[in-house]
C-alpha cells in the first residue's frame, strides 16, 4: 500500500470537488446549458487575468497558446527578443524560429532572473525588435522574471510584451491591463488546479491591432475567430467540455478563498519550503529571484539527484520534478502552486529528509520540517 | 482553502478506489450479481478472521454486533465477566445489564491492559461466570489486551471468550480458530477502510451450541437466521449494498498488500508515532501495552487538550480524537489503523508540533517528525 503525493510544478493536485464535477456526464457543447458554464468561466478568467479583454479558452496544452501568440501576431522575418533563462524561454525561441521569425536571444544563466537593464539594452540596440517574449516564472529554474518592470519598457511603444504566465497566473498577482502586458497566457494544470488539457490566452488592444497586419498562417489557433466565439459564449472548435465544467468549480474555489488569499498562501508555502531547504543545508537554484510557483534546490554533493527523485517517487510515493538538460540529476523542484496546503509542504520536507537520510546524508532529520513549521504557523 | 486530514481511530480514511466503487449505481440485493459480491466478501472475512466458521455481515455499527453477541448467547440472570478498562469495556457491561445479565466487573485502570492473572483469579472465584467479554484493543485508552493468553483460560472450558475486535481485526493478527476465540466481531470504519455502517461477527462451534440454549429475545440480530442466509450468499434483511460493494474492493486492497504486510505496516506506523511522541516529551497513556490501532498521549501540563484538538481540527484541518470521561481535555489519540501510510504519521507529528508551538510549548519543532522518520525509513 502506497499513497501517492504529487508535488511537482504541473500537473498539480486537483481538488476532490473539481474531480467530482468532471465525473458528471458530459454536457453537449452546443447547448444553452454549456454556454452558461462557458460564460461563467470566461468571466472568471477576466477576474483572474485582471483584464477587460476577452480571455480565450483553448483545448490544448500551454504550448498551444504560446504557438498561438506567435502565429497570430507576427509576419515572417520579424525580429523578436526572447528571454532565454531555461527550458521554456528556449521554447519561445524555438516556436518563433519554426515560424521563420528572427530571434534575438537574451540568454540568462539558469537560476537567474533577467534584469530590466539587459532587456532595455537589447531593445535599445536593435530597433527591429517588435516584441519581447518571456516567462513570468521560468518553471525549469524556479525563477521569477520582473514582468512589471519589463512592461514599463514596452507599454508606451509599438513593441509587444508577450508573457508565458503558465506558472505565474493564479500564483502571484499578474494584473494584465494595469501592467500593460500585451499577451498573457496560462495552462490548466498549474495554479488553476485542473488536469492538463486547457490553455487560456488574452490579447491587449495593441496586440489585437498588430494581429490585423500579421501574416503567419494559423487555423486551429486563430484567436480572432476564437474571440468572436467567446463573446457568443462558445468556442470555435469542440471545447474540452468536462475540463471546462471542472474549471468553473476550480474558479469558484479560488474566488471563495479570495485571490489575494490564494497569492498569500502561495507566498507562505514558498517561504516555508525555502526556509526548510535552507535549514537542511540545501542550496537554492534561484536564491535571488525565487518564484512562488516552485523551489529548485541542489542535491548535496555525492547524491545522485536522478536516483533520489526516482526513489522518492517509486518507493516513498512522493513525486517531485528533477532537473532538465545540464541540471539533470543535480536538482529537485518542489512545487507550491495550486491545490496545496501547509501539510503538503511538510510531506515534501519530510520526504526529502528521509530520502537524503537513506542516501547517507547525516543530521538532516526534522530540520527542514522544523523551519517550515515556523513559517507555516503564520497561517493559524 | 483547507485540506482535511482524518487521523482519528475511526472513522478512518477510505481509499479512493473504494469510494469510486461505492459511487457506482446500487445493485439490487436479491440478484445473482449481488450474491457474487456478497459471497466474495464472506470468503474474504473468513481469511481475515482466520476461521472456518461463517462470518456474518450486519447493517449496523459495531455496537450492534456487540449486542448480538449478548442477545444470541445468554439467558436472563446469567453471569458474565466484563473486562472494563475504558469506554468500550464499560459498554460490554451496559449491554449485558440492559438484557438482565449479572455483570462481574473486572475494572482495569485506564491506560493499563488487563492481566491474565486477574482474569484467571476472577474466573476461579466465581464458577457462575459463563463468559469473558473484552476488547482486543480498547480504543478509548489505546491499550491492547492479551487476548491469546486469555483465550487459553477459556478454550477447554464451557466458558466463552467474546472479543470486541473493532480496532483489532485487520490491525494485528487475530486468528480466531487458532487462539480459540468464541465470538469475534469488528466494524467497517476502522482497519477495514470503509465508512461506518457494517459490522462483522463470527461464532465458534462452542458459541453456536450455547446459542441453542440461550433465551434472550432478539430479532434483527438473530445470528442463526443470519448465518443460514450467509451460506446462501445473501443476508436475512436488506444489506447495506453499496458499503458491501466497497468492502469487496477494500478486501481486495488488503489481500493485494498481504495481511502480514498490513500488520507490519500498522506496527511500523505505531512505533513511529510512539517514538515521535516520546521525542516531543509527551507521556503515553498506555506505555506498557500499547495497541497498534492508535496511540494516546497526554498533552503537556498547562495545555488544554480539548482546545488543542479543536484548534488542530478547525484551523489546521487535522482531526484527531480527544479523551473521554476523566481523560477529557487531557489526551490526544493519534490513529494508525487502516488506510494510513508513512506521511500520514508525519502530518500527525507535524500538526501536533505546530499546535503545541502555537500553544506556547517551546523547542518541539521537528522533534516528533525526526524520530518518526527514523522508524518509517525502515519501510523504504
Amino acid at each position: 500500500m502506497k499513497k501517492r503525493y504529487l508535488i511537482s510544478p504541473g500537473p498539480t493536485p486537483v481538488p476532490e470537488d473539481v474531480l467530482l464535477e468532471m465525473a458528471r456526464p458530459v454536457i453537449h457543447h452546443r447547448t444553452p446549458q454549456f454556454s452558461e458554464i462557458f460564460r461563467e468561466c470566461s468571466e472568471g478568467l477576466k477576474r483572474l487575468f485582471k483584464t477587460e479583454q476577452t480571455v480565450m479558452t483553448l483545448a490544448s496544452s500551454g504550448t498551444g497558446a504560446m504557438e498561438a501568440s506567435v502565429t497570430n501576431l507576427f509576419s515572417p522575418g520579424e525580429t523578436v527578443l526572447v528571454v532565454n533563462g531555461g527550458k521554456f524561454g528556449e521554447r519561445w525561441g524555438k516556436i518563433a524560429e519554426a515560424y521563420g521569425l528572427a530571434v534575438e536571444w537574451l540568454n540568462v544563466e539558469w537560476g537567474q532572473a533577467v534584469t530590466v537593464e539587459r532587456v532595455a539594452e537589447a531593445l535599445d540596440k536593435n530597433s527591429a525588435i517588435s516584441a519581447v517574449l518571456t516567462q513570468g516564472s521560468e518553471t525549469s529554474t524556479t525563477v521569477a522574471h520582473p514582468i512589471e518592470a519589463i512592461a514599463k519598457l514596452t507599454k508606451d511603444t509599438d513593441r509587444l510584451l508577450i508573457v508565458d504566465g503558465i506558472t505565474c497566473v493564479g500564483v502571484v498577482d499578474t494584473p494584465m491591463d494595469e501592467w500593460g502586458i500585451d499577451v498573457l497566457l496560462t495552462g490548466s494544470q498549474k495554479a488553476l488546479m485542473l488536469p492538463p488539457g486547457l490553455a487560456f490566452i488574452a490579447l491587449s488592444e495593441k496586440a489585437w491591432k498588430k494581429r490585423e497586419i500579421s501574416k503567419l498562417p494559423r487555423f486551429y489557433f486563430d484567436l480572432k475567430k476564437e474571440a468572436s466565439n467567446v463573446v457568443k459564449d462558445t468556442s470555435a472548435y469542440t471545447p474540452a467540455a468536462s475540463l471546462i465544467s471542472g474549471f468553473r468549480k476550480a474558479l469558484e474555489i479560488m474566488f471563495d478563498e479570495g485571490l489575494d488569499n490564494v497569492y498569500q498562501r502561495h507566498d507562505t508555502l514558498a517561504r516555508a519550503v525555502r526556509a526548510g531547504c535552507s535549514s537542511m543545508g540545501l542550496k537554492a537554484l534561484a536564491p535571488d529571484s525565487p518564484a512562488n510557483s516552485a523551489t529548485g534546490i541542489f542535491v548535496p554533493d555525492g547524491v545522485d539527484g536522478g536516483k533520489l527523485v526516482k526513489d522518492l517517487r517509486d518507493n516513498y510515493g512522493v513525486t517531485f520534478a528533477g532537473g532538465q538538460d545540464h541540471l539533470k540529476g543535480k536538482i529537485i523542484r518542489i512545487a507550491h502552486l495550486g491545490y496545496f496546503d501547509s501539510f503538503d509542504m511538510i510531506v515534501a520536507m519530510s520526504a526529502i529528509e528521509m530520502g537524503l537520510a537513506k542516501a547517507g546524508v547525516a543530521d538532516i532529520a526534522g530540520k527542514g520540517v522544523a523551519a517550515a513549521e515556523a513559517i507555516l504557523n503564520e497561517r493559524y
